[in-house]
């Protein structure tokens, strides 16, 4: 099966948007074994969209439409496919209901165009959309499939993954079942993780290894495909563990939309221990990554920004003297930071950063370098040092994912 | 002039990398005033590539072929150009002479096919590689231009700035400038915003408005052309007053790489007023923006993530009838979290965040339903409510920069 990717959208094309849904989809297919031999991407223009899809019409089976299903004037491409196949717009009643009871809810009132995200070309089987309201479809129609995605990465890869995704296994008769397995890694560079997998990579066929990035963390897909379940999960199995004892101790967790704060969380939660943070380098992200996992309230009652000097005294303690004699980015202060937090909030544990972010280097420390303090139930705390010459906001970033893997190798040691 | 866009590489269609060439070179265009309809990724193959150069020649006049201009088999954009315009490849001496030099100079053996970087189709303005071996090329033949680039940023965007750009602009005549001002919108969602400027948007034609969406704000591209400067800025000034006249109230910056955060921030250093945040609902995010901004430290020395009730009460002396009469999420409890924040680190600004996150509701309230505080010098207390039924990190997130809206308005009225 020969696959065409058409990306719809004026702000693509101008460049005001890099387009990631592109890249994403290729991916999958590249795993599902499915050739994309071309990949567009066309302004907000009717005649020019007709054009393109009968185009990829002629040079291939399955055309796949991403972006367009807003609901203002530049959103056409649902529009266009129903023209340009001859079938008609026709409501999807579950979305209609959706979109309805959000405007009943909300006190701004919806301008009226918000309901054709609902609509989808009859015929088509639609794929409901759980992170906003315009839906997408799969269609086949003379001979052709159409798959048809919202725009924005948020909406469209959870939609491809969990709806599109197997609609196109059963279209290309998959007769061998295709299983991923994702595992996460913080630490440890791309280029860095591939070396040292080098060989396993190398001799890969079944399974593949896939390394992509995201922020300061890297993400290895394992792909097996096999007649049944227990086969593949034989193949995965085999392959993680050598993976594992060559990377194991970058690793953090399983599966495509996990996090290192979603893990440390649901481990605190396990273990019914608490937390804290002080954050100077951080300046409160940390604690609000906590906060983005639903339920991290039963493990974190707050916590800290201590960012002058003056602060980490006030706040949690630091004792003026530590400050003068070691420095803000120093061991000793930030164990005083994480002990004073602890004892402040009588949490389990507690977590503190401090260090330089930048530009400007500090205390004689150039950007990039902190230390990250761990105060333990025990009493002890624990403090590491990291060396991270990157831009401002990659350096904060980094910082807290670092603070996650200490708990968690923490978590899972004792 | 209408120009396509083809970006050469298998990696690309299989989305182990993501093209930021097309987007670049995208936008410089638009400035420009030249059209791009169609932008097409085509792999490392010398039909299918032949055929988009094919296609392109029909649908435009300027053919923009960024990337396979490597050493590797792979790299084929310079064949096949050649091979379908009938035109020799030749060596550029220059490039010739610097690949040799490197090589001579490196100690690693220079690998067979290298020497092929210095190599152009005969009769093309040769664009040197500032960045690297691969010489891009400029070319007029039958009547349509073809522009070659090398694939990787730190290569193509020098060479294009420097070489591209003033070879196009004469190719166009360029007789008029274009210009574009970019505004920031926070608190209206973008078909909103589209539906109040409907009719400034019918009637345009210059200047040209465009909006496009980050999360949760609205960006709005106001673009003018005109003999020079002078003329540009009138237009530009005059447009915006319209555009400022109707949605004036949600705006709150300039430029395409600006944030309401760096906005705030500045304006506080601006009027020497330091701030804090007592966070319960955004849990630290809030505090992580404002440290996100250099420099921040000259306004914001620290503050409190007071996520449990308990935590509101101790470090920022919520009183526990507030709680008890009014629940944690309400003006009261907002107003006293926000007073007590200011109190404590006696800063002359204080911000609170209190409400519900969801995924389930919380004292009767939905989830996205929260209350902002902002307690002032003055030692007044404002306070407003919202509701904003998203996801948990949206309703975060869009709290966040109503917090920092809030701010704005304050600091820009008073």
């Amino acid at each position: 099966m020969k696959a065409e990717i058409i990306t719809v959208g004026t702000e693509i094309l101008l460049g005001e948007i890099i387009d990631t849904s592109g890249p994403f989809v290729g991916k999958q297919l590249a795993n599902l074994g499915i050739d994309v031999y071309y990949k567009d991407t066309v302004g907000d223009n009717f005649k020019r969209l007709d054009d393109a899809i009968s185009l990829a019409e002629k040079r291939g089976d399955l055309i796949i439409l991403t972006g367009g299903l807003g609901p203002t004037e530049d959103d056409i491409t649902k529009q266009v496919l129903a023209k340009h196949l001859g079938l008609e717009l026709v409501d999807d009643q579950v979305a209609l209901t959706k979109i309805n009871d959000f405007y009943a809810k909300s006190r701004t009132n919806r301008p009226g165009n918000e309901l054709i995200m609902a609509q989808y070309v009859s015929g088509a089987t639609v794929l409901p959309n759980d992170n906003g309201f315009a839906v997408g479809m799969f269609l086949k129609f003379n001979s052709k499939s159409y798959l048809v995605l919202p725009g924005p990465p948020s909406e469209m890869q959870p939609m491809f993954n969990k709806y599109g995704l197997p609609l196109l296994g059963k279209e290309i008769g998959q007769q061998s079942l295709i299983e991923s397995r994702v595992l996460h890694f913080i630490g440890i560079g791309e280029t860095n993780l591939e070396d040292q997998l080098k060989e396993l990579i190398s001799k890969q066929t079944n399974p593949t290894l896939a390394t992509y990035v995201k922020q300061n963390e890297v993400t290895l897909r394992i792909t097996a495909n096999g007649k049944d379940q227990e086969e593949i999960k034989r193949l995965l199995d085999q392959e993680e563990r050598q993976v594992q004892k060559i990377v194991g101790k970058y690793f953090y967790g399983y599966g495509e939309e996990n996090s290192i704060e979603q893990v440390v969380v649901n481990l605190l939660k396990q273990n019914k221990l608490t937390i804290t943070a002080a954050e100077s380098l951080t300046s409160g992200m940390f604690q609000s990554k906590i906060g983005s996992v639903s339920g991290a309230s039963e493990v974190f009652s707050g916590g800290f920004v201590t960012y002058a000097a003056s602060t980490k005294e006030k706040l949690v303690a630091v004792a003026k003297e530590t400050i003068q004699n070691s420095g803000v980015v120093s061991a000793a202060t930030a164990a005083e930071m994480a002990a004073g937090a602890l004892k402040a909030l009588e949490t389990d544990l507690a977590v503190s950063f401090t260090g330089v972010a930048g530009p400007s280097s500090l205390e004689g420390h150039p950007a990039g370098y902190f230390w990250i303090g761990m105060a333990l139930p025990d009493g002890n705390v624990i403090t590491q040092d990291f060396n991270f010459p990157k831009s401002r906001n990659d350096v904060r970033d980094y910082a807290v994912k670092m603070g996650f893997k200490m708990i968690y190798d923490y978590l899972e040691n004792n």
